[in-house]
């Protein structure tokens, strides 16, 4: 194993009926806070009023800022940390999916800097200091409640950026498994994808040493993921798959998958990153449809562990190793058509004819992020395969 | 699932050469501290002179308390706590095991209170304040190193007793895979059983709701940590093997194989601990005694969770479950055999006559522990399945 740390200083409370200690577990945090949420989705669940009403009971003095969009975006992040200055706000706490989180941590990292806060996306600039971030998470799927990451689109630029800091870890994150019966049949199923992808992203791409504890680790979350989104789309209020789908997601991005493994890197995240930035789609969604292309073109290169993905995952076994791996892309690809994630750019209504300035994207971010072994010509195969 | 909080506050520095980093992480907790250590082992395999070499280039101002036993004793403690209070110190550094750690923190804690610190133990108190603990980790086993647990016997008594506090959990700990080296052929083994039991016991006492994220982490940490120990009792400085046991065994007792499960117990532990106070015999030497015969008396209150053990851990499949389950337990008691671990009084030269007053001991730990279901009875049946 490759040296590393470990360390998530992230209080996670879970179970049901916990968003209604937010107030208390606010308390310590400053007097001033504020609150950062979508488009509404919150008032309608209940989350929101038992925010409130918590935070009103600890007599907090808070702001909200509403409108975060599912690809948030840096013009309505400037203007939340010009607000939160102007109202010196102590902390901030993001009610919501992973979008929320990320632009509630944008913020706290703006607020305490004086130069564009895409300074931090774009790799020019470190954050040195951030204000504190609690979350309270309503759809599984990034992790962003439980680790150190943020992703932002800056819409003049076309671009959608992404990094990891060690002052974005929030300091408690609730997750109340209730909070997420209404998610909508098709963003459950992107939550999946995405957990799934982070969990994959490294085990697909690590170099040929040992890794039992992440291998195995990413085997069972995928295997549990894939589970409990059938449970719950067949029936959305059933804890116990809302539950288990929550955690694992959480879990699948932590850290806990990819500490100690060395070449781990995230090529389905660069591609999906990009159509994020160019189209109005769901990250998931963007994410179902690079990772099989991915998978088929770069399955050759490690056949071994992408039949082992295949034989572990979906028990399933090919004549030989390469019928098992393709067996494997193919099983996972008709299980993101079966939970109603698109597979193709036809299936999202993405037109054909991008392929050459998505490509310019994609080596943009490969670039930024330091993966290496992706040129004009492989990226334009592999989006070729998302047809 | 039930309510769950999942806080690891500590931090994980993991890889070759780390030790020598010990000065510069520990100089932000205070200028002067106490080093604590066991029998001279870290004398011999380097270990101390890289970390005395690393304190005095920083300038810190220590004082060494050696001599803490393989099972830590109360008297030894006692003494520490009054050296450290009148020598000051900031904080403790703990280089060693399992036992050199839980004595490390009951020092740390024990320095803050005014009573007895055997309170925290028997109950009878609860932890206030806690100097920090760092952490140089040298045995895999207890996990210690990254939980808030802490075992310590009472020779007075002849009481070993342990609880989990979160004020207990270091705040940095070194995990270098090099440090394992020269760990015994013995003491390996032990370590390897302890990690499985920490593992196990709740997997194995749990209610039957649906727990698979944890029961497969559970279940990936058990097969790597057998295959792990397999390598290194063949190879000692095998790196990926003694990284990857040290890994795993942090990971099988630091939360996540448990938070969110209910019913969850360790009785494997409650007796284990009664044979350590009784007689000089190592912690993993008494699980590999007790766990086959605990196996033996309970699997059948839950015949389906063993069989899933013996076909998901070994791959074992018997014409019916209960035949399963039976395979299960008598080749994890073979697999104790074959690394060198006792698996019977007899192999460990503990008399037979104790049995009564063993059970007595185990009732106190049960009791103690909120443990139910456990009887005069049927404690001395587990203890006759152990001669």
């Amino acid at each position: 194993m490759k040296s590393f740390e470990f360390h998530i200083p992230t209080k996670i409370v879970f179970g049901e009926g916990k968003i209604s200690l937010i107030g208390p577990y606010a308390n310590k945090y400053g007097k001033k806070l504020m609150v950062v949420y979508g488009k509404g989705s919150i008032k309608k669940n209940g989350v929101y009023d038992k925010v409130i009403k918590s935070l009103n009971e600890q007599h907090l003095d808070f702001i909200e800022y509403p409108g975060v969009k599912s690809n948030p975006v840096l013009s309505h992040v400037n203007e939340g940390i010009s607000l939160a200055r102007q109202e010196k706000v102590d902390f901030i706490l993001a009610v919501g999916g992973g979008s929320v989180i990320d632009e509630a941590k944008a913020i706290a990292a703006g607020l305490c800097y004086d130069g564009n806060v895409w300074d931090f996306y774009n790799g020019t600039a470190k954050i040195q200091e951030a204000l504190p971030v609690l979350t309270i998470l309503t759809i599984p799927a990034t992790a962003s409640e439980m680790n150190g990451g943020t992703v932002l689109s800056n819409e003049e630029t076309r671009q959608k950026f992404g990094f990891i800091d060690e002052h974005l870890f929030p300091k408690l994150s609730i997750l109340d498994p209730t909070a997420t019966y209404s998610i909508s049949p098709d963003y459950t199923a992107y939550g999946a994808v995405d957990a799934i992808s982070h969990a994959t992203e490294g085990y697909f791409t690590h170099d040929n040493n040992w890794y039992p504890v992440q291998d195995r680790i990413v085997e069972s979350l995928v295997k549990t993921i894939m589970e409990s989104t059938e449970i719950v789309l067949k029936k959305p209020d059933d804890y116990y798959g809302r539950a288990t789908m929550m955690w694992a997601a959480s879990l699948a991005w932590n850290g806990l998958t990819t500490s100690g493994v060395d070449g781990a890197s995230v090529p389905c995240h660069m591609f999906a990153h990009v159509l994020g930035a160019f189209y109005d789609i769901a990250h998931g969604a963007a994410l179902s449809i690079i990772t099989p292309a991915w998978m088929q073109y770069k399955y050759k290169e490690n056949i071994q562990r992408f039949a082992e993905f295949s034989a572990n995952v979906f028990g399933l076994e090919g004549k030989n190793p390469d019928e098992t791996a393709q067996t494997g892309i193919e099983a996972l690809k008709n299980w993101f058509k079966k939970i109603g994630s698109p597979v193709s750019f036809k299936d999202a209504g993405i037109p054909e004819g991008d392929i050459e300035e998505l490509s310019e994207g994609v080596l943009e971010i490969a670039d930024l992020w330091q993966i290496k072994g992706y040129s004009k010509n492989n990226v334009k195969d592999i989006l070729s395969l998302c047809l």
